[in-house]
């Protein structure tokens, strides 16, 4: 899914457009194969009957070098749930302990030939590197800094669950816009959308990469950026309030970084007055979690909290990815 | 099943008593509702084959914050052994890590939505609070010094088996019968049943609390508390011999809690010496396990030992428990 | 499988011969078996779909006291290709770190009944010990110093698959030959062979045992020892070139070994530079993995590198043991 597609987005979108195929980056996809895409995850979440023998005898290895909760169990979730296996592989049990590379990882892999790979790894491009490997599909569950296309695809899913339709859309994106990953992918999925809005929300320091900006932009967005003071504003006039975590593990290591990013912790805290105060009744909040102490806990369980159905989309969107590269048959 | 349970105990039970329920604390089972889940791991035990498909397409998740061998891994076998699937969750790769709450991380399996989850946490009332949460059934594997019901449950099972009956056993019960919630919920569960006695053995610094003394007279059990030099007089009146271990993990941290736990170490240990001077030939000895110095090897391939069995038998009965809860079928 | 063989091999090989049997050393199997479990994993290779649902029902415990990669996931890959359960057993969060031992675990395996354990133990005789105890199948992973046999027959298939027939092979076993089980189990079963030549280089710190190379002529086998110096004239020479990483932690602690260690990896390479010059582009190498430095990378895109083909063999070699001794059923 690395050619153009800009020939393939005239093309009726079909599910053999995915078979055998990588998720290494959100780019991968053109708008319509994700709608594509959202649009099969709904029909599993609605008959998740269908798909439930879909996986039979397919073999997932996930492969997490650095730590998950979400993104590991939801995966395991929608292969197990579509009949499939979970062979478990521990990072730290492994060969890398005694000084393998990831390359040589990644070749064992091609010879066992599992059905699919989904790796996290803390180097941008790693995916990429295994997935040019192993021939079997890959998909990329966060190479570090840089892409994380299945959090993408279960954001645009929620995103229109929410609002009926993404185009349109005025979201409020907050938080750490410079290191989260998340957050890059889903502006620019979103601006390929029409007529959406957005407003980054960050303090000084974490700014949205300017790359990021105007690439939203040129696909028609409109990109308006505001400080963290301004967030309060910020609530009254979106429909959405996507929060993010400040990422204690993506700042400098050592002294400095903490300061910086204890400084930053302090400031940054979403609180059931400041909503009650913006007077948006029908704002919804996502977070893509873990969330620590950025939204305060009152709001958990108050209407604003879209992030538990959120994060529950999760296995239905990975359901239908796994359902679409793997070539899964429903009942 | 934590509605009042003296109305239940009138009806016959039945398997959908248990359906969809958590089994948090013993305290959730009538005696009657425990001899209901005893007969069908008895069944279990004698014919495997009839429920080698009662869990096909149901996901089990083991959520241990705690180390555990025998019941993650009891759990896991009585899954398999039904045809289910057991996801993977690794707490030190979790967000845990990254400083999410329990409660989030309960918030997240709702939307996940696992036919069941079974959880270890330091926790006292953590299982509760967790199955306050997520809407499926939870079953308690040990919350701290509090409950940890399915080990209770094959204990009754192991006692009935060789005895026959567990009205009228005579049982000893050794160690730290102060932090062991073992002992605990087993002293409780006995005293259900009509003319048992219960003798308590251990130091002085571990007796068994006074509110577990009084509750087991207060429900009809005759109970007599000894020292621990008494230890072979009392093998020699019972016919049950219940081990535990000495936690180090239950004591204080740091230098006077380690001085404790050295003390009462090296004074309890049981011998085969001590079983052959007692002269009773049929005493049976069971322990939770893992057992660490306090019974000596050469007990463990003697007829005294009971507690091989008894282990063996934690896979029965928790495929039992979550047959019954899970809404399991036959074939 | 432990009695004598010398019966066995007059009679012809049979799948019962294996069945319910355990696979704790290389010398469990006749020569004549080994050729029989080749084939099956030939067969497998090839026809994959018939064995699918071979191991239904059946529960596999990988019970990894060392780190493993290659030997663990393929164990894993192996069974559910056949359409069996793993169960995930983390020796880190288990009773061993509250002071079991070893026998303890074997004994509650033993009550859970599970259909295969598969062991590795940094004690030699480990394995042994386990197999004794728990009544069900068990397959040796690798204790320590001693034994890896399904590595070693995973490396006979692969010598058979590059020359044809194992008879007349011309082998350079290069490496860690003192510390390394590998290349011991490998040598004696070489030897059984007929015309077989293998030439040992090593560092002269880390030569074969003399009780090796004297067995291994008393089979049959010619054996000639060089010095790693050397290495270029013998792989002009052989067919097949069996590199082994230098183990660190086989060496002693310290140091001292240390130090040791250092001074053989630095003299310890092969480069694409000594295969050009040795002239001979049919060898093929070989190697256990992981592999660290000994191997330039450049290598490993090659017509030499065969040590891709024969890591994924390692699949097909365990699904025909974990088939034969669990009694499985073709489709």
């Amino acid at each position: 899914m690395t050619e153009d597609t800009t020939e393939k987005t005239k093309k009726k979108v079909s599910a053999s457009d995915f078979f055998n195929k990588d998720v290494v980056s959100i780019r991968d996809f053109s708008k319509e194969q994700i709608d594509f895409v959202l649009e099969l995850a709904k029909e599993i979440e609605e008959r998740p009957r269908l798909y439930s023998e879909a996986m039979k005898r397919k073999i997932m290895v996930p492969l997490f070098f650095e730590p998950s909760s979400r993104t590991c169990t939801s995966f395991q979730m929608a292969m197990m749930r579509m009949g499939g296996s979970v062979l478990d592989f521990d990072v730290e049990q492994s060969s890398i302990k005694k000084g393998e590379t990831l390359k040589d990882t990644a070749v064992m892999f091609r010879g066992y030939k599992p059905d699919v790979v989904v790796i996290r790894h803390p180097l941008e491009g790693s995916a990429k590197l295994f997935a040019d490997i192993v021939g079997f599909p890959v998909i990329n569950a966060g190479d570090g800094k840089n892409q994380h296309p299945t959090q993408t695809i279960l954001d645009l899913y929620t995103i229109k669950e929410i609002l009926g339709d993404i185009n349109g859309a005025k979201i409020g994106i907050v938080g750490d816009l410079k290191y989260g990953r998340t957050t890059h992918s889903l502006s620019f999925a979103l601006s390929r959308y029409s007529g959406v809005n957005m407003i980054y929300v960050s303090p000084d320091e974490l700014r949205m990469p300017s790359s990021i900006c105007t690439e939203s932009r040129n696909n028609g967005a409109r990109i308006i950026e505001k400080p963290l003071k301004d967030l309060e504003r910020v609530i009254s006039d979106v429909d959405i309030l996507y929060m993010t975590r400040i990422q204690r593990e993506r700042f400098p290591k050592g002294d400095e970084g903490e300061r910086q990013y204890a400084q930053i912790c302090s400031e940054y805290r979403l609180t059931i007055k400041m909503l009650e105060r913006a007077g948006n009744k029908n704002v919804k909040i996502m977070h893509p979690k873990p969330k620590i102490d950025e939204i305060e806990a009152e709001i958990d369980d108050s209407e604003y909290a879209y992030y538990p159905k959120q994060e529950a989309n999760g296995v239905y969107n990975r359901e239908a990815i796994l359902f679409l590269i793997l070539g899964g048959q429903k009942i």
